[in-house]
């Protein structure tokens, strides 16, 4: 399956780079190919690597206290995920599933710290541009929670859990 | 008010960093100093400054409303504000008061790119840094609010929002 550098270079991913940096941030990645069904990502698993789908489409599922896996959300062309631990190691909270034939570039750790050494302004954009993403879900994902949490929905107990909670989340930069 | 290098070099954002690194952006750092109760940052401005506490404690104020301004959290010495929108610029959503007198270090988003352009490495790993701790820190409200609304006190309804929201949330690289 053919795809070009330019519809690649569209992902968020590759803001504010030049031409070249991000042609060099390319050719780092990886191609992949998996058939419909095919696990690309499996929860529990901690491994960094940042994927981009270039066709197909990904089934995102996470399993709760035994029971069958439950699909969560559907991920489409263009889409990034595994970002959160390519910059905090973590076991992966949910897996990611081929839902038709799917194509993927990939960017391992390894490669990505051959990136550093080489063009740290490149690798900069990258560390950047996630941290912005991350930003601005951590913001929207407060927000709803504060909304619930201060509306009629939930009782005074849960709501001085959430205030405690959260002061201390954003007081406390515990690596 | 005297402070050194070693004990500002202790807080996360220098993580990581060879002594050089760290001695070059902490060189790019004003020292300010503000007396007790007087506003640090205000709520719905939009600052790009990174700011740590050197000396004092400052207090984490909202409005809600219209109503008084709410105390939500403390900021010790060695905390960290700003650090959102300064990879993803929006109007602050709290202020920042000093409890104590306060000795601060800011960082300016424009000596940022200057040392962007002078020394990319340790740049990126101010970037890389605070994606971490968002990543971090985005994953535990995630699952304390997951926890919130798989449980028992909350609707069916609410439940069903929280996972739509969620859903779209980590699958839209929006900026």
């Amino acid at each position: 399956m053919k795809t070009n550098n330019a519809r690649k270079a569209q992902c968020p991913v590759f803001q504010d780079m030049t031409l070249e940096e991000r042609e060099q941030v390319l050719a780092l990645f990886e191609n992949e190919h998996y058939p419909a069904g095919e696990t690309i990502l499996r929860e529990g698993l901690s491994i960094q690597i940042l994927w981009i789908i270039v066709a197909g489409r990904c089934e995102v599922l996470k399993s709760f206290n035994g029971a069958p896996e439950r699909s969560l959300a559907v991920l489409e062309q263009g889409a990034v995920f595994g970002e959160m631990s390519f910059f905090n190691p973590a076991p992966h909270s949910a897996s990611v599933r081929a839902l038709t034939d799917v194509e993927v570039i990939r960017l391992s750790r390894e490669r990505y710290d051959e990136l550093l050494s080489r063009n740290p302004a490149a690798a900069y954009k990258v560390a950047a541009n996630t941290a912005s993403v991350l930003a601005e879900r951590l913001r929207k994902m407060d927000d709803w929670t504060c909304q619930l949490l201060d509306g009629p929905d939930v009782n005074a107990k849960k709501r001085e859990e959430w205030h405690d909670f959260r002061a201390k989340l954003y007081t406390e930069w515990d690596f």
